[in-house]
């Protein structure tokens, strides 16, 4: 078993808000997260995918496959974009790193070929970030 | 004579678009940077102060001071917003990496106690950077 | 179930020695370690916050308030110190890397209000780090 | 219960052929990685030791011997080497990044003093990394 | 007069030596880098255009156009070769972090659109690199 | 004429102190540097020669003999010490990284084989460093 981590990466804005919480309990939760101008990130994204190695290719996954996947269902919908507006899971949701996190592992779970997807890591920041793992 | 780099960053978001060209040509020039939704970085900026060594302290500025300047002008101004409408000189003038810095050093000249600002460099990414050097 | 991690950072001074071993030994184990005048490093601290996100906020833990535990518990305690004379557990222990680590997650746990302690990670240098489970 | 990683790095060649198959399904699966000549890395090498601090040193493990076992069984076998040609273990298995991780534990199990093997994590590049844990 | 820095990664082979010199010159010269199989690095280009703002676009240079020319002149050259074998210029040359950034230079000038070609930039490592300014 | 840049690290201690000054000014100007028990970095030294490019060997400097010189000049006077005491010309002058600079600089200077030493960089941390260039 081994476990194999790829970096991609994609800038996009936001802003936190909970419309069933009125302007100063967001105000006093989120602080200047909740500017509703929104505001952005580098987000950096390691997708770590686990399995045994193939002996035909000494691999555990075809990086190009997984790099496409990432592209497809990540970067395509992140990238550039705002997200509270321009990703649909965003307006029912608050798109925290936590969440975001979780929307990625939506995403990529079961588009993986070989191996089995072990964990989303996602920095907001190089000081902050979150690992999620499915459960 | 020493070259003195502080480093801070901040987060906000920013499209690129002239409103002198129409949409295709706004389009084909900028791409994706064109989403008038706003994407977003986190920046980050070194400032290079140069000066002689004050034999008193051995230092050629007061870092405290230095990042107070830079708080003051720079991250209350820009950080967690989103340029193109909340930063008066992004509502005139495009805010790329390269107008961002020269509007940073606009800010920061003048400001320095000791020395003399010498160069304002402007991540956008860890892949691109910008320096200007106020001339 | 997410892992959140949230960097800081410190700059200390230590040096190692065990008085109980006599000089030849202190110095055959730790070497130029062992050097009474200390020396420093700018440690990197990685703190992860283990629980479920919180569906009003989106967050597993309010990062203002994990912010300030780091800063009241370990940065005002370690920051600008010579570890050995004073943080007083390192007057009866060594501060290795191992034993710092130990000491910020006694300082820690407890005082993580939503979520709870899962790892601290001390980096010494970019080469070496620790990691302590509380176990 | 403590985890000490220590960081090695070392610079190699390399491709990738599977002479089972034919030069098509080589060129298919592998791209430009099949190129015989050969491309390089500087690969960046986190070995993982988990073990019970010891009261007399406040360590894990000597970090001087476990650099030391790391620069005898790795650097002088693998640091400027084309690893196809030149480390008789890719003789016979394709030196992919989950290969080398694995024959680097094969090298470094049972030749760590004190505490146990525990993790080796292999940077192909900044983008790219795997974890083998022995099993 | 504002200078833009765009950053490139490729990965190489190479090996030291000078035909016009003996065996034992070249190993006390060169050392491991002397071994004729090669080994590798992940070099890092940083390629410095300067020039005017435009004021129609905010920018210097284009840098979709900027990346192409990389892409094609360097990238597509250098990327997974044995530099001494497939690159022409280092049959004649030996392909030293120097004269692969001279190489570099030679390929990029000329070729940027807008402004001008500044300063190449080339890391072998992280501990290493080279400046060239073209004079 | 190319520019080479070599890197090394050293971990020391320090504190920042005026001895013409009272200790309520020493505590206005210097803060928690002002700590005479001393605090420590991991300091950065990039050191850059310039130089022609020597058609026999393709290098402006024997790499080996400038780590060699760095190591004799810099590393073992500086590493693991604490610098207000153990370097003599700390004794006079406050050791800030403005004047480490100049001291690895005067102690480099002359003693650097082939080129000319060009610049002496030092970080004291990620976010602050200085230039110095001899002059």
């Amino acid at each position: 078993m081994v476990y194999v981590t790829r970096r991609a990466e994609f800038s996009a804005s936001h802003f936190y808000h909970n419309p069933d919480l009125g302007p100063e309990e967001n105000q006093r939760i989120f602080g200047k997260l909740n500017n509703p101008h929104g505001h952005g990130h580098n987000y950096v994204l390691d997708v770590t995918v686990r399995g045994d190695v193939d002996t035909r290719t000494g691999m555990v996954v075809d990086l190009k496959d997984l790099k496409q996947v990432i592209e497809d269902e990540v970067i395509q919908a992140m990238d550039h974009r705002f997200l509270n507006e321009e990703v649909p899971a965003f307006r029912e949701i608050i798109p925290t790193t936590e969440n975001i996190a979780r929307e990625i592992w939506r995403r990529l779970e079961g588009r993986i070929g070989a191996g089995q997807l072990h964990r989303v890591r996602l920095y907001e920041t190089a000081d902050l970030y979150v690992d999620y793992y499915g459960e």
